[in-house]
C-alpha cells in the first residue's frame, strides 16, 4: 500500500516508455528512495492502471517502462463541486478531500462575499493529484478557470442538478432532498465563509436546476460543509456502494 | 453572526456575573475589538444559550454580566468518534470539523501502527471549543483520556454500536449497513494513517457491538474517513432533518 502510485500524462500501454517530470523524479528519488529497476504504479485517467517499472532516474526526470495493466478505467461518479475559494489551509484541504470523496470537477466560483480573489489553481492541481495519487482513484479530478456565480449559472448544463448549500434554516435536509430527485449528473455548491447573500440565494432558488439543501443544525465552515454534503451524496446516490479493489 | 460567542464553565441565569479566562479577554478585546457594554453570547454545555454584557475587560480576565436566554438547552445526538491520533494539522483539522459535525466526545485510541505517541489533549479540547463557539453548537464535546484499543473495547458500553470503518474491502456499505441498525447511541472507530492491523479488524468484528463498514472504493485518509462517516451518520441518523435556529 506505500508504493509510488504516479498520475502521468502519456499513453499507457504494454511497453510503453513513460517520461516522469521534475517532481516526480524527485518524489521517487529522494522521497520513495527508489532506483533503476523499481516498481511503480501509472494512471492516466484514460487508460486505467498499470504497473511499471523505473528504467532512468535522474535529477530534473525520470521514466519507467509500462508492464502490465491492473485495473481498467471504470466509469466514476460524475459528481462537481463548486466552491468559493477560501483560505489557503482551508481551501487546500477542500480540494484534497473532495477528490478522495470522488469529485469529478472542481469549479472556484465568485461570490459577492468571497475574499479570496487570488486562485492559485496550479498549487490546488498540485494537491487534487497528489491526493488522487493517494487514494488510489484512477482519475484526478478537473480544475475550471473561476467564475462568477451569475456566469457560472448562466450557462449552467440544465441537466446537472445544482445541489445548494443554504444554512438559512428553510432549506430541506439533504438526505430527505436527495432521495426526491432522479438518478443523473450533480454538484453541489458551497458559499464562502462568510455565507452566501441572500439575494444570491434567492436568484439560485429561482433556477430550475437548482435544490437547495440543508446540513443539519449548526453552522459549518465552508470546507465542512462542501466535505458532508460530497460525502452523503456519494453514500445515497453516488459510489459509496462499491468496494475497493 | 460575525458577534462573539464564548464557552464558559460558570453556570448562566439572568443577572449572573460569568469570569472570562485570559485567553477569553484577549480574544474580546484584541481579536474582536470589543469594549465595555458591548455584547457577548455565552452557554456552558448545560444552561443553553444567553446573551450577556461586557462588564469588565482587563489584559488577564474579563466578565461578563447575563442578561437573558436566547435557546434553552437541547438534547443532541449521541454520537461519539474513537480515532487513532495523527499528525498535528490532521488532528486538529479532524477535531475541529467533527466538533462542527456534532459529534458529542472525542475518544484518542493507540493501535498498533498509531504513530502519534504523545497527544496533547489542551491543544485539542481547545480546538473543539472553538470550533463549538463558531459553530453555534450548545455543547463542547467530551475529550476522553487516550486509551488502547483493547482496553476501549474491554471497557464498551455494550448498549453503543460501534461503527468500524473498515477499508479491506468486504465490509458493508455505510449507508446501507446504518439503514440495518436500531436507533440508539452510537460510535465510529477510524484507524491511523497507516490503517488497522488485520489481527486488530478481526478482533473487531468477533464483539458483538461493532459493525464494520465501507466507505466506497477509494482509499480515504484517516481524517477524511472520520469526517464522511459522521457526516453520513448524522444525515441518516443523526439531527440532519433540523435546522439551524
Amino acid at each position: 500500500m506505500s508504493g509510488i502510485r504516479l498520475f502521468v500524462g502519456a499513453d499507457l500501454g504494454a511497453g510503453a516508455t513513460v517520461a516522469l517530470d521534475a517532481g516526480q523524479a524527485h518524489y521517487v528519488r529522494n522521497v520513495m528512495r527508489a532506483g533503476v529497476g523499481d516498481p511503480v504504479v501509472l494512471f492516466n485517467g484514460r487508460d486505467g492502471e498499470w504497473t511499471a517499472a523505473l528504467t532512468g532516474l535522474g535529477k530534473q526526470a525520470a521514466e519507467a517502462q509500462v508492464a502490465r495493466q491492473t485495473r481498467p478505467q471504470a466509469p466514476e461518479p460524475d459528481v462537481w463541486l463548486a466552491f468559493a475559494p477560501l483560505k489557503r489551509g482551508a481551501v487546500d484541504s477542500l480540494v484534497e478531500k473532495t477528490t478522495e470523496l470522488g469529485v469529478a470537477r472542481l469549479l472556484p466560483v465568485l461570490t459577492r462575499r468571497t475574499n479570496a480573489a487570488r486562485v492559485n489553481l496550479d498549487r490546488l492541481r498540485a494537491h487534487a493529484v497528489e491526493a488522487a495519487e493517494q487514494c488510489e482513484r484512477l482519475s484526478v479530478p478537473d480544475m475550471a478557470d473561476p467564475v462568477r456565480l451569475d456566469a457560472l449559472t448562466a450557462d449552467w448544463p440544465p441537466n446537472r442538478r445544482l445541489v445548494v448549500c443554504d444554512e438559512r434554516g428553510d432549506a430541506p435536509p439533504i438526505a430527505a432532498a436527495l432521495g426526491n430527485l432522479p438518478p443523473g449528473p450533480t454538484a453541489v455548491l458551497v458559499g464562502p465563509e462568510g455565507g452566501f447573500e441572500g439575494a444570491e440565494l434567492d436568484s439560485l432558488d429561482q433556477l430550475p436546476f437548482v435544490t437547495r439543501v440543508g446540513l443539519g443544525p449548526r453552522v459549518l465552515r465552508a470546507d465542512t460543509a462542501a466535505l458532508a454534503a460530497l460525502a452523503i451524496i456519494q453514500a445515497l446516490a453516488g459510489d459509496g456502494d462499491r468496494r475497493p479493489e
